[in-house]
């Protein structure tokens, strides 16, 4: 598809162009139908400022040059994608409140005052704030939640996650999230009920406790499985991360359904339609 | 818990009480805090009409006597449940919309007639009719049709069920709900969509279809794996039995469930609550 | 099959056979074609002793009395299964030696004086001495040796297991066996390679190392996965216990075979012809 | 490494340095510590003749142009990994063992002459010829015997392979080779006990017939599992292929291995020290 093609597509801004996630994000707005990268931006002081996105992300010459003030071009786009940090997401909020441009953030790690400022720019504009992007996993935690409701006390519920030998803390923040659907179906308060780890004399388990297992090993993406065990009879729902572009996908999918949304804050489920 | 203690509780009757199901069934009555077996039917002719229901189970005597005439003793029950044949559970219809008495019904294969016989007999009493009494089996299909709907056409669905080596048909029952969950989800027949079994020069996989497998061998008595194969990513819910047992305790958790309601036709997903 | 037809079959006698894990083997000694019960012992006290082995069981009538004297009977048997404790299988081994009757012992735990006398038996009598009498798991733990061996240090080894709700200890004896099967083969000591969950800031993975990971919920009898996980690919090993009788038929598997064999001491995977 | 460092390594060539497995192959033989490549060969007519091979594989330039005639490098390289078609194949044998030059064959499809061509050619040099290079693979073939010899007849078997939605044809070549490694070491013949999808009346299982299952699906690479399924417990061994690269890694690792060896054919489990 030709930039010509996509003139009138939803026009698309990237934050941190340069990174790993940018690079990605920038190969699904171009593979997206619907889309189209009109913005490209990195931190002040980056080599890549002035280079094209295109070439940086190794997808071919954009004609989009990669530069290092938002205002510059926010004039130009419909939506920002922003998958950075706590501080730079602030001021970017405030920039599209200000400019009546949407946004997906896939940033983590909010303090208070950021908190508050993500709540004051869903007042103003449409915002997709989600912990992760994939439709697999979002759809997860819909069914585990359900899945909770439905057993009640009468399942053992145990979440397993395998992730690569790299990465260095556990359990997964998806793991996380998947106990804490479990939980807040349930009416419980995570840290009260998680179990990390069995060795030793550990006694029988205790009722409505939640395990939590994580896996490490070679290149593995990222697989989570959550066992329900009933006495009779075991539910388990397991998603299997085959690679990494499909969260990039996802934010892009987000992107095209935010800016005909009214101004407010949405999670990636409302997305998928799955709270309906 | 002596059978004094249970006497205020819900008196159930149960059909076929000396075949397989039956004697689970009536295990499983006994088990069950709120019910109390009150009433045992087998057939015309059987040699354990006037048995003790409970030594025919294998849970000690019980004092209720098998008899072979459902009408002698509809007025000493709340609930009948029938695991049985058609044409005697249309019998048994008409004899509890008559008497006002509920009914769990986990017969297979009725004919129009016999589809009538229950439609008009909902209109009297309230009925729970499933394929499947297990709470993790029904949740599955309430989940498998969620996440078909969020997939959509981007996932390949795939589905995989394992049983005994003396089942002699092939897929099994739930391993059809299952798939026609899917496929209502996506508005498909699943009559269309079915592939059974891949060999030889098959050529790409055709989009929308869906594959069904049958795995038997020694004594599994039965898992089931739905997969919505995406192009990043896979999502997969599992149902393992892990004993028989679990599917008239089912039964019983709707005996006890139906005697509340409203006249009226209802499955298992509405005893869960997965419906609301 | 009568018990006349099995005179000529292979004579056992059964230690504890008032236990829940006697009275298992005594159903498979009836069980297995070639092997009939002729002796059953309890420990003295036992208000067992003087009853008959088949009714404890709760498979009819055998026409064996419980004993409390091994002494009494053992000129009656050609091979003693023997699942009790130390200082009771000490003795055992002691009176079997003196009476040349082949051992299949399944009891742990011994001190180096129970060691000793082991050592000792086994230069008379033919004995098999082994954790696990299931054909599945010592299969399991000879693949897992050969695996371990192909890979070398470029897989990461990670060991799941399941067990029921009741369980008071984790891991379980299999799965240290499974690792430690893992560890031997890579010229590793277990104690120094195992880590047991992983919560917070763990950092990489440490090469070399065994994740073993406990799952705990519902009734499930054992589960044990070992994942092999490459840079490209993973192989994994799975074993699943459906029913705790197929231990008691292993044990008397291994009767019918130690019973041909010279002296010495033997293991399950030399019954199963796995070190040929 | 520079190319300096590396020139009294092994020296590689590659046929089909154009194609898909070719560049992998070349990428291969440039990751590997002990081997460089030093000759790059298309076919007669490739618009890639006279590119430089490193180039093509998007590595980086190797200073090795690749050329249409095996003979004109054929005196620079000790081994020769060829992936291609066999006639081309049957060629390169009959160069390679003219030569006194070791090869890595992972051609299939031979027929009877070609497979004539094979056996003279591996009096002279050594060969090894094998259907998938993968470590993962040759280990579960091996593990599969060796599982297949120690249930005998007390298991039932069945195969499920899972892979991506574009393949053609079913089952995979890797499932009949898994298929074939428990039916040989059962003593069977595949084409007798071999059983692809089953649906409607199909009766019980027959003892000893083989179930092949193919998943189709997304992007999946490759994964296959074989169980076995005793009464009591089942035991299952998966392949999970996580990246295509592997099986070019392993063609490389068998390169290294075949310049030491004794003229002779070899496979895949010999260069994995698996039948030692």
């Amino acid at each position: 598809m030709s930039q010509q093609a996509k003139e009138h597509g939803i026009k698309v801004g990237v934050i941190g162009a340069g990174g790993r996630m940018g690079r990605m994000l920038i190969e699904a707005v171009q593979d997206n139908l619907q889309t189209t990268l009109n913005a490209a931006i990195e931190r002040q002081g980056s080599s890549l400022v002035g280079a094209d996105a295109g070439e940086v992300a190794a997808i071919g010459r954009l004609d989009v040059q990669i530069v290092d003030d938002l205002e510059a071009v926010i004039s130009d786009i419909d939506v920002l994608i922003d998958f950075s940090l706590p501080d730079a997401t602030e001021q970017n909020m405030q920039i599209c409140a200000a400019n009546n441009v949407a946004m997906v953030i896939g940033t983590t790690g909010f303090n208070e005052q950021q908190e508050k400022v993500l709540k004051e720019a869903s007042k103003q504009i449409a915002i997709i704030y989600a912990g992760n992007y994939s439709t697999g996993v979002n759809l997860s935690l819909k069914l585990l939640g359900m899945a909770a409701k439905a057993f009640g006390t009468d399942a053992d519920v145990e979440v397993i996650e395998a992730h690569h030998k790299h990465k260095i803390d556990a359990p997964s923040g998806t793991a996380y999230m998947m106990a804490e659907a479990v939980a807040e179906a349930r009416g419980q308060n995570l840290k009260d009920v998680a179990v990390y780890g069995r060795e030793g004399q550990t006694g029988a388990r205790e009722a409505g406790t939640i395990g939590i297992h994580a896996i490490r090993g070679g290149e593995i993406i990222g697989d989570h499985t959550v066992m329900f065990i009933a006495d009779g009879e075991v539910v388990e729902i397991t998603h299997r991360a085959r690679a990494r572009m499909t969260f990039a996908a996802g934010a892009v999918r987000a992107a095209t359904w935010v800016i005909k949304q009214e101004v407010g804050q949405y999670n990636m489920q409302d997305v998928l339609g799955l709270n309906d």
